[in-house]
């Protein structure tokens, strides 16, 4: 039953037909969406990847036509030659819903079994059918336009970058393992026995030889790999918009970036964004929104009130403090009566999963004041609280005490949550800050010493260089981050172009030079022949995509995704390999058993 | 001695200086390429990546100033502000030879060790050091130009692909191993253990999985990996430009890509290229050329002289005949007089490395005939050889007697070899041709089977697909190569989209069912749900900017290449790892000494 083109080819796509072709001969292919046979009548709407149209096999047609259009059902791969004509009944819910084809020659390329799942957006199958039979999920018109979108992000990132002067540079994947940073990917040489290549968790150092090189502008959209557990919404492999710049400081990178965001919300979503961005300081996100990506779509914000309960009985809070701990808290304001005592419960769960030892909330009602633990205070220390929340009939206000950290953690989580609950969100709203200033450094309590927050390569802030040796805590970054929604989009920093600095930045780091020279060799003898001060900043190209779909899942914006288990439910990668192809490689398997 | 830029700001590139700039104020930064002290004034070349620039540090400037400028090296990295001026004597060496800058501000960067190599083009250091110090020899002005060629080449090739409505979509690094084709990399699981994915060979399979879920054309530029022995001009990861397209037959894909090429060459070229791109057969390929890549700027061409000398007295040729084999030649017309005796020895010698037994001779000259065998024919015999060979007074004919494809293999780059020595060949000559009607099958001597000679998804051409069970050496296949001026840059086919035909074509291999299901189950599976015609190409992305920008070595044309033992001297990836690292993929290594 199946027949090839032949002479036949395409004219027009499917999509693209409306009642300005009213009268002419069409060639379409494509997929049978759905037949249906009303009276000796039949119709079928015919998909390709611009749409759908109606064809009509009708009652004037020579019977071995209408015997060949008995044939189809969904999924058939045809090719129809027909006229356009207007619908007596309009369909306005798809683009060509005025006009239908009135069919003359049907060719039968590829006949289909029953698919496992159906070809539509609201399809409720399970993510593990989706994935196995990824090839059909990838029909569905949202998966589509998801790809389609991140082709066209990728060509507008690209033109805006030429436009720029940016060249693009492919990197190696085949390279050396990261001695800092998350688990590498590991590739066994067959020429070089024992020896391994790494796939690249970056192109950071890379990118920085090509400035020493004198590149001046280098972009890529690369590939990247880490090894690390899957939580939501990471990959294996994922994909960055990595650009790199010299003679440049912060400002440089940032307004060239502001452009490039600038464009690109303007093509994908129509909006203005306003210039320049605003940028906030961690140390201010942290006190405000409890963590370094704020959502600003909505208030909730952090209010200390360590002072004002340092001295009450109640010693949940007043131990906490004396450990050195804080207490902190948000207005969800005029929400009280949305949450009830079991929803502030989960609340509590919620918090908790962030370490927190537990949740305390104060309603403010018509009655006055609703709390387990307004009893501990004197109406003067609530009175004092409740003004410290700016607290108004209706509010409901929930306060942590604990470790700093651990109250930003929950209390910054929390306001997410609580915000999500109350479906206040406007999706459609976008808020971009850049949040600057990072800690140079983190405390490790793991390896006991301070590790570099974002690489060590970063540049201190200039004013806190001076601090490098006597209080490392204190040295901010010339790091910046660029927070749209609440998610982290990209980041990037100014890199150390000196090597008097980088020495110190390494001593700060605990390594020895033979250390450091046996870590970052060819880098370190690099910056000897005359480095240009540079920086740059790398998008999460994946997440950027998904911001501008609506997507909430990953998966939903890569063609092929591994699940959480880093397995291709399609192709059953990884797989098991002969023995001969692992000798090639001079590796044996060794599996423990534990 | 070294500064920030503080608060400097780079105004202009070098190289974008000229005339139109003069008395202008103007901030550059960028590295020394020269400096010199001419009578107290010195002078300094400025060099960034769009070229070099004069600055004059006069005796006007102050102390101060001067005492800076003679700290000056090659190679430190400096800012300096200044006014534009016209020069005394104008270098109409470099395009911004009429003007020159005179410094009022200067700071230094960073400063520079003496490079172990001269950042020049004409530098005759060894591959070694070049590779070892990249980021030196990338900062040579000819290697900066490769690669933003070759960045401009990606950009051109994406516009017209965008146009043209190709979607770009990225397929994945980590996939399943290839059961037929080149070695694979291969890249142990630790969340699976004992299991391994595989780096793509390329995404053969991902793209025609693309075309069964609908969109229509794909493209990506993206990296392939294959863990072969290195030849020349081979590198272990290179660069695919990648197409697919449904609802196409051969014409289609050609006359596409006939559009890119001619935009290519008009873009880098200036050369308008003929279209339709002339087609051969593989079969008139290789009977006039020896060769599936023919290099058409020079004739050469190889005749058949079988016939002619099947039953003459000189038994080399005779028995050769009689074992199956054949005996044809190239006139070398018109060059007789540059090739000694020992010249030709050498080209006897280049016949055997592809295991040709030997190579005869025939000078014609003023005087008559010079040749080591033409006393074993009749002078009847003699005139018939020359007659085929259409020989004229200074031709040289040179003949191989073999197994035919010893013949078309040694003669074949005989001719190559004979041009490129007679250095005939025209740089700014491309002649680019469609080899067509490729054998569907080869031979496999090693697995005494036939094996498919592209994959096993090349569609036959349709009047052949009657032969796939009786004479399947006899079947040609729908692909096609583009061959440029004696190089393949790229290659595709029509691709099988019936799944009876497939099943023939598995059979024709010598697979069972199982044994087809095993190795290609879940594009078996896909097949099954609708699948269009559909066809593609894949172009030698590194290949193309080679013949783009006149290189011989493919390491011109990457940043950071490897070395034929697959390493990375500037990086020593590969490397050793850790036991731990190891553990935690579990795998040991397994070295055997040998």
């Amino acid at each position: 039953m199946m027949e090839s083109m032949g002479n036949l080819r395409r004219t027009v796509m499917c999509g693209k037909l409306s009642s300005s072709n009213i009268d002419e001969e069409v060639t379409l292919m494509g997929w049978v969406q759905r037949e249906r046979n009303l009276g000796g009548i039949h119709f079928v709407d015919l998909r390709d990847i611009t749409g759908i149209v109606q064809i009509v096999f009708d009652e004037f047609a020579p019977a071995e036509l209408i015997e060949k259009a008995d044939l189809l059902r969904p999924e058939f791969v045809i090719a129809v030659k027909g006229k356009v004509r207007r619908r007596e009944s309009v369909n306005p819910n798809i683009p060509t819903g005025e006009i239908e084809v009135l069919a003359k020659d049907l060719r039968i390329l590829d006949t289909a079994s029953t698919p496992p799942i159906y070809i539509k957006d609201e399809d409720n199958v399970s993510e593990t059918m989706r994935l196995k039979y990824r090839y059909l999920d990838l029909r569905k018109p949202f998966m589509q336009n998801n790809l389609i979108l991140r082709a066209k992000l990728a060509k507008v990132v690209r033109d805006f970058l030429h436009e720029n002067n940016f060249i693009e540079i492919e990197t190696p994947m085949l390279t050396k393992p990261t001695p800092e940073g998350a688990r590498d990917y590991l590739v066994p040489s067959r020429v070089n026995p024992g020896k391994f290549y790494a796939l690249p968790q970056s192109p950071q150092l890379m990118k920085q030889l090509l400035m020493v090189s004198g590149f001046d502008r280098y972009y890529q959209i690369v590939r990247c790999f880490r090894d690390e557990d899957l939580r939501a919404n990471r990959q294996p492999e994922f994909t960055q918009i990595d650009m790199e710049m010299s003679f440049v400081d912060i400002d440089d990178v940032i307004e060239i970036n502001e452009l490039l965001l600038k464009r690109i919300f303007k093509e994908f979503k129509n909006i203005d964004i306003e210039l320049p961005i605003k940028r906030m300081t961690y140390k201010e996100s942290m006190e405000r929104f409890g963590v370094d990506k704020p959502d600003l779509r909505f208030g909730f914000e952090i209010v200390d009130i360590t002072e004002k309960v340092i001295d009450s009985n109640f010693k949940v809070f007043s131990d906490t403090i004396k450990n050195g701990g804080k207490v902190k808290g948000i207005n969800v304001n005029g929400y009280s009566d949305k949450f009830t005592r079991k929803d502030i419960q989960n609340l509590e769960e919620f918090c908790k999963t962030y370490n927190a030892k537990g949740l305390a909330w104060i309603k403010v009602t018509e009655e006055g004041v609703t709390s387990p633990i307004s009893k501990f205070f004197t109406s003067e220390e609530l009175n004092e609280i409740l003004m410290s929340f700016n607290a108004k009939t209706g509010d409901l206000i929930l306060i942590v005490a604990d470790k700093e950290s651990i109250v930003y953690d929950s209390l910054g989580n929390l306001r997410n949550e609580v915000a999500k609950k109350l479906n206040i969100i406007n999706e459609n709203d976008y808020v971009l800050v850049w949040i600057v200033e990072f800690p140079l450094f983190e405390y490790s309590e793991e390896e006991k010493r301070y590790v570099a927050k974002h690489h060590p390569f970063t540049h201190p802030m200039d004013e806190d260089i001076n601090l490098l040796e006597t209080e490392p805590q204190k040295v901010r970054a010339k790091a910046y981050d660029i927070v749209i929604n609440g998610d982290e989009i990209g980041g990037g920093s100014i890199r150390i172009n000196n090597s008097e600095l980088q020495k110190r930045m390494f001593r700060a780091l605990g390594f020895t030079e033979e250390e450091a020279y046996d870590k970052f060799g060819f880098l370190i003898d690099a910056f000897k022949y005359g480095t240009p001060p540079h920086g740059g900043i790398a998008y999460g190209f994946d997440r950027l995509t998904m911001l501008l779909t609506n997507s909430e899942n990953i998966r939903d914006v890569i063609a092929f995704p591994k699940t959480q288990s880093a397995t291709c439910l399609l192709t059953n990668a990884p797989s098991t390999v002969s023995n001969e192809q692992l000798e090639e490689v001079h590796i044996k398997v060794d599996v423990k058993n534990e």
